[in-house]
């Protein structure tokens, strides 16, 4: 599989960090990046707009994607499952795009597998305390899933060490983590692993 | 050796693709970052200052600091020697500043031997006949000067797989290679293996 032109950053980490509204702002910042859409057998919200926000799907053609290696990760959750569309990241890429996604720890790790080059960024609040209140304050979950929620994101934490970043979301200061995103989305162009050898050569010979 | 707690950058390439200006601009943009004087045999000119260009050393004193080990790289140029003490970076390191040197290329791979956390950085101009115009325009070489130093040039481009990253100084546009170094410079300190064992275990278990 080839990696295209452009770069897939995946950003992840456990649930309250951030990672919805660093990754919204990042995608208002750089007008080469796409959000990669998740594909989804949960219903459409009445704000939700089929192929901005989800591909909705119904379970059937989730299953035949999946079945067909065209999902890059995919996960159950609340009795839905939702994916990663490998066919439109690689569209992107191709087209030289870069493209940024969100998934679940397992998911990006996954993503690491299908694309060695994608760059993964793992987000953390600055602190678990800090984190709870987030989960609290948003009350979209009921007590027992946020206990759920914290416990998973305790055990994310385990998978930190094959991330590529580590990006600390501080209390009161997203744009702090916004400005450190950017760095990291203009210094990966210029790795050195990024070039491909012709390009290496051009400039030897030229 | 400990790195310290600030970060190493170490930025090379052939002469004439912009060094000089490049790390005096990121010196006057980052003040958490000190230059690493280098120590030289070669006498001072009218402009430079001890301790701020260089630091002007007898050939016993440089003698003395090369057998000591105190030099972390050191050449050979026009009969002077010139190397890096190692002290000088180590002091800046271990107060927490970041630190940046222009070696020639083989020295910035005996640093990259020294500190393995050093961030090589290649630089070079977009174009090799626009090396020989700058070079040219420079004036401060006789002509086999510049044949000579493009041959090294030439040769220095074998390395480019062992820096991290490549930096394109385009012609006309300077301004645009700082921007690339700063956010190479801010985006380091995120990597995951900057982050200590300990530190990475206190968001684990907090």
């Amino acid at each position: 599989m080839t990696s295209g032109l452009g770069l897939l950053f995946v950003v992840s980490g456990p649930s309250g960090a951030g990672k919805d509204t660093l990754v919204e702002a990042m995608r208002e910042r750089r007008a080469s990046l796409r959000y990669s859409v998740s594909a989804t057998t949960r219903p459409a919200r009445a704000d939700e707009r089929e192929g901005e926000h989800y591909f909705f799907v119904g379970r059937s053609e989730f299953d035949r994607l999946r079945e067909g290696g065209r999902l890059l990760e995919w996960r159950e959750y609340n009795g839905n499952l939702y994916g990663t569309p490998r066919d439109y990241v690689e569209g992107c890429l191709a087209q030289g795009y870069d493209v940024v996604m969100k998934p679940e720890v397992n998911g990006a790790l996954a993503v690491k597998t299908a694309y060695p080059d994608a760059v993964l960024i793992f987000l953390v609040p600055d602190r678990f305390s800090n984190l709870r209140e987030r989960l609290l304050a948003r009350r979209t979950e009921t007590n027992e899933e946020i206990v759920r929620r914290l416990e998973i994101a305790q055990d994310e934490m385990k998978f930190i060490r094959r991330f590529d970043y580590l990006v600390v979301n501080e209390q009161g200061r997203p744009e702090q983590a916004v400005v450190d995103l950017e760095a990291i989305f203009a210094a990966e162009r210029f790795r050195i692993h990024r070039y491909p050898d012709d390009s290496i050569q051009r400039v030897e010979s030229s």
